[in-house]
């Protein structure tokens, strides 16, 4: 083998790595996310990651394109996935005929944006996604389990305040339609900085913007509309606008609203939000954001919404849909930063087997068997001194230490000892599984 | 937004991607292997798929590197993995004050390599990794754990006819070291094609390398050595061969037998092969490889050894290790050619509602109950005829479907069809989730 020198061992600025304890729990919550989603009849998927740049870049534009990582072997373009529902697209008209619809897929995987660096920013993260995806059609019952699998999701998770913000993009496209306004995205944005710049600069800026008075203070009275949802619903309707657009929103935004609480998400999970609009070309009707009640400035923890046609650049078939993802590195990023990930249960050891010289084989035996019952328990078989076998114990986070040796093999009595508060346990062998079944669950 | 021409959706060549009732297999088969690295005390990692470039390729040399996908931005120049053992290495030495010794570690995730596209070779690929490393010196009981991690997975991945081949790299370098050999990998690669070219030409090749007469009828001897595990051992110690590193390694292999069986290997999974020698500068002791019996055309499914130092090219530390690799996307890729994937059980759902017009709230409202009581159910609330939407059900797979309409509600019976035999069965809702339970048991 040719020696080089030694390399510093390194990785990319704005990638994410962790330490396996810190793995266990962002698994651990990957896992949760995956388990809801295939408890509400998701099916998985699992797109390359590096595909044909012009497949990938078929809609072309945007901040986006400058991010991806682009890279080509012989006369081959390719690109590495920015999100997962560019792939999706792909999928769904490259496999159109092999689907049943509604298709309902979810994906977990990472995506790669070369984005500038900063904290908080990952430049490889995990997205998971579901989406479901009409031939033609979609029926509003699927908005209406959206927030259902929010719900159920970050309950496993582990967080009972949570608020699914819940808008329709139809009720923002007819009020604005209904002022005369053709440039909504000029508005929209404007009324965005609200919490920033206060209603007066807003006013002002619509002002700037060619609205007349009387429209933007339309405006500030509509972004300002608070209250119970039904009491939003109710002002939204005593606005009385004449506009087909609005009504329609207005009218999916009940149902959808009537669907989640049947599906039983509970009335104080669920708050209309008249100032959440989401891609501004994208979503066309339901849209959604997540907000952690007690930690409201890490911002939406789980979005999406109503698309009309997921695949357009790929094939001429309307396929409406609706669907939410959830920026994992970035919400693990987050909670831990927050402090929010200590509780985590990641305990995946019950026992350590520490043997005696010239005990070694039985003590394997004996851990063949206990793992046979269920025991998670690992071996410690290398030569040293005890205090050194008892650290390593420590700092994987055995809850108990087994040290087998002649005695223990002779009278079938082994003796665990809790690596906490030092108490000894003296058992035969076909207790041990339940004794360590019992410690897991206290 | 701006319309551009419909792409063509498709892919990369080599590049593998499923159909979700496909998926669902080849994730039940990567979940199985988790599992079972996780039983045996494996701690999870998840390294960035990008690495700089000079860090992934310090090693240097060989076909991989030409293999290496590579792709700048700005300065920096990156590569995509091409396996998981370079960035094992590259982890155990940049968190190496962070980690515990023994470190045992899985990783499970995609690694790339352009290779020339071939039936069942693929460019994306997923990797299952385990690997224990200790610092400075290792104990042999590892390698006697790895072979009763294997026969655990696969034994639940659903084969029972398999054998573990084992050798040990310092019978081989001791017994060609015995006989004056110093070029082993030329002899190795000509004993090599013993299979294919028969023990005559083989010898003469060996001549042709320069050896003797008589070393070249030992060699002849040697790789011809066959029987019981006892047998093969008993014919090793029989050759009388006076070489240190010969008489470590066939200790070693003993020690590692016995290992294996007290793990509870049952020792007709477990064979002696002189064979086998796997990467020739790598490995420096055991060697596995694991071979379908019914199957042996499909070469090792699962292979690995133990090896001096991972990570020279990053630390001075020696951190000898073991481990095994599965190679997932090929194996489900050979088994599927295989016909043997045709049984795997990946019933996701239990139970299709599907809702007769008004009836839609009630339905979802029964389905948020049953979905409490753990049963796997889903909603068909598009419009439509109802041979459509048991069409759906029939290709979905579900085995149940319940038409929910004012008479359901009414009594509170609700009938599941069975969809294979078309038999109904009238029940209570709170009937529904004990026959579902027994329905998917049978």
């Amino acid at each position: 083998m040719s020696k080089r020198d030694i390399v510093k061992p390194s990785i990319l600025p704005g990638f994410m790595e962790l330490l396996p304890k810190d793995q266990l729990v962002f698994d651990e919550m990957k896992n949760t996310i995956e388990k809801n989603y295939r408890k509400h009849g998701f099916l998985p998927i699992d797109t390359p990651v590096l595909e044909k740049k012009e497949v990938l870049l078929a809609k072309g534009g945007g901040e986006t394109e400058k991010q991806v990582y682009e890279l080509e072997r012989g006369h081959t373009e390719m690109a590495m996935r920015f999100d997962l529902t560019v792939p999706l697209a792909r999928y769904v008209a490259m496999h159109f005929p092999d689907l049943n619809f509604p298709f309902r897929r979810y994906h977990i995987g990472k995506v790669y944006r070369g984005e500038r660096n900063q904290k908080g920013r990952f430049r490889e993260f995990y997205q998971c996604d579901i989406d479901i995806i009409g031939n033609g059609k979609l029926a509003l019952t699927n908005d209406g389990e959206i927030p259902a699998v929010i719900a159920d999701t970050f309950k496993d998770l582990g967080f009972e305040a949570f608020t699914i913000h819940i808008n329709n993009r139809k009720i923002l496209n007819g009020f604005y339609g209904s002022l005369g306004i053709k440039d909504t995205v000029s508005v929209l944005r404007t009324v965005d900085k609200l919490d920033k710049i206060g209603p007066d600069k807003v006013k002002e800026e619509l002002l700037d913007l060619g609205l007349a008075e009387d429209g933007a203070q339309r405006i500030l009275d509509f972004i300002g509309i608070s209250g119970t949802n039904q009491e939003i619903i109710q002002a939204l309707r005593d606005l009385k606008i004449d506009n087909e657009t609005f009504t329609r929103g207005l009218e999916e935004l009940q149902e959808v609203l009537s669907y989640a609480r049947a599906f039983g998400v509970g009335e104080d999970h669920l708050a209309v939000d008249l100032s959440i609009a989401r891609g501004l070309d994208y979503y066309t009707g339901t849209v959604y954001e997540t907000i952690l009640d007690d930690y409201p400035e890490i911002g939406s923890i789980c979005s999406g919404g109503r698309y009309e046609n997921l695949a357009e650049h790929y094939t001429n078939q309307p396929l409406p849909g609706v669907g939410i993802s959830i920026g994992l590195s970035r919400l693990y990023y987050q909670l831990e930063e927050a402090g929010l990930l200590k509780d985590y249960q990641t305990q995946l050891m019950d026992l350590l087997l520490i043997p005696m010289d010239d005990c070694i084989e039985e003590t394997v035996a004996l851990l063949g068997r206990l793992r046979q019952e269920g025991v998670q328990a690992s071996l410690y078989g290398e030569k040293g001194k005890m205090g050194k076998k008892f650290k390593y114990a420590d700092q994987e986070g055995y809850p108990y230490v087994l040290v087998v040796g002649p005695d223990e093999l002779k009278h079938q009595t082994f003796t665990l000892r809790n690596m906490v508060t030092g108490q000894e346990e003296a058992l035969k062998e076909d207790q041990i599984p339940d004794f360590l079944k019992g410690a897991r669950k206290n």
